[in-house]
């Protein structure tokens, strides 16, 4: 999430809220957020809502995603908000809404559905 | 597409392949590509067979994308191939196979399903 | 709906609930109803919510639809509530949540989205 | 599948394909196929697909699903053909694709993707 400038809103077990300025170069297309960071963000706060659940030593990855884009995203900044539909141990079902946010305040831009799969954290590199 | 340095490989008909290589700073994650990079990449192959089927002033945009991650993307650099399913007036049904290039040969890693609208082309600015 | 013996429940202007019984003899398998019974139910109160909020001379028909099946559907009856997500003159995106009556209580069994079409009534046949 | 009429025309590793007339009365509204049945015929396929892969005291139950309707259903049988895209201990990812049989020819009707889980058989009651 590093280099898309995103960072942690909020964490609460089974949910978890995440941000990113639409400014980043390769957001733009056109004057407005390219559907692959909007489905960027959604997915990792789904992601991250997943881990929430989970034991320290697992992580998830994406298995299957589904996204609407609802809007354009032109605004400052988006917001993803990641839920736990119906956590599992071999998988969890989750989904995101993206939010756009402007001057004039927040309109939805997409909604995601998707499956994540847990699996063992790898140790770190070094 | 300029900021993931994509550029096209091919563009037949309701057919058209792309590539972007991995080592963007911003599609690494622990050593392999971000869902966001191959999710980017496997939609705009997607758009652009949509688009070669449309008239000259008509664009598409992405109404809903699905995305299966079949294999981690550890490698050099990823080609998706976008196809359309179902042309269409009011909206086509595309989709897309995205594999990685490694020295061993290619490995596909993700497959989408999705649905183009296609709107009225914008002007240029100015 | 006529054959799965399904009923509406309720109406309101983007919110649908109908219901049908499980014990119909096309939807067991094994002592619970089949994927294409709670698909079929879903993805009409998805429909009936969408021509809530059309003219009276439009239909839909479904474009595209996604379902992910939480847990199995032994129980009397089904509920499934249809909502429109985000209203449209081309195309309505469209979520459906369903669930199974028990003597102990409901549970969710379902949740679907997707894309429905409006297209013009067609007058009846005679 | 015994209520919906179907039966199965060929089975290959990883490859089965299933037949059902579009008679049957629940599958009938307004001259058409109803999205249920194809959904149903659709999903039967893949995961019969899937289960070809699998020991013998295994069986799948679908964990998602996705459907685009790509024309109507109207004519004599429908034939499914249902596929394994990517194998897997956990989860296998497996498509489907629906013709209608017409007296002018085939035609596909739907494309479905998903997701099915391996889990162990059930014995038999009794």
């Amino acid at each position: 999430m590093r280099t898309a400038g995103a960072s942690i809103l909020s964490v609460t077990p089974g949910c978890v809220e995440i941000t990113a300025p639409v400014a980043e170069a390769f957001g733009q297309q056109q004057g407005f957020a390219h559907a692959g960071l909007t489905f960027a963000l959604g997915d990792s706060a789904a992601g991250y809502a997943a881990l929430s659940l989970l034991a320290e030593d697992e992580e998830v990855v994406t298995s299957e995603m589904k996204i609407h884009l609802l809007s354009p995203a032109r605004g400052e900044r988006l917001i993803a908000r990641g839920l736990v539909v119906k956590p599992g141990k071999r998988l969890l079902v989750v989904r995101a809404d993206v939010e756009i946010e402007t001057p004039a305040g927040r309109r939805q831009v997409a909604t995601l559905l998707g499956t994540m799969v847990p699996v063992p954290s790898q140790p770190p590199a070094g």
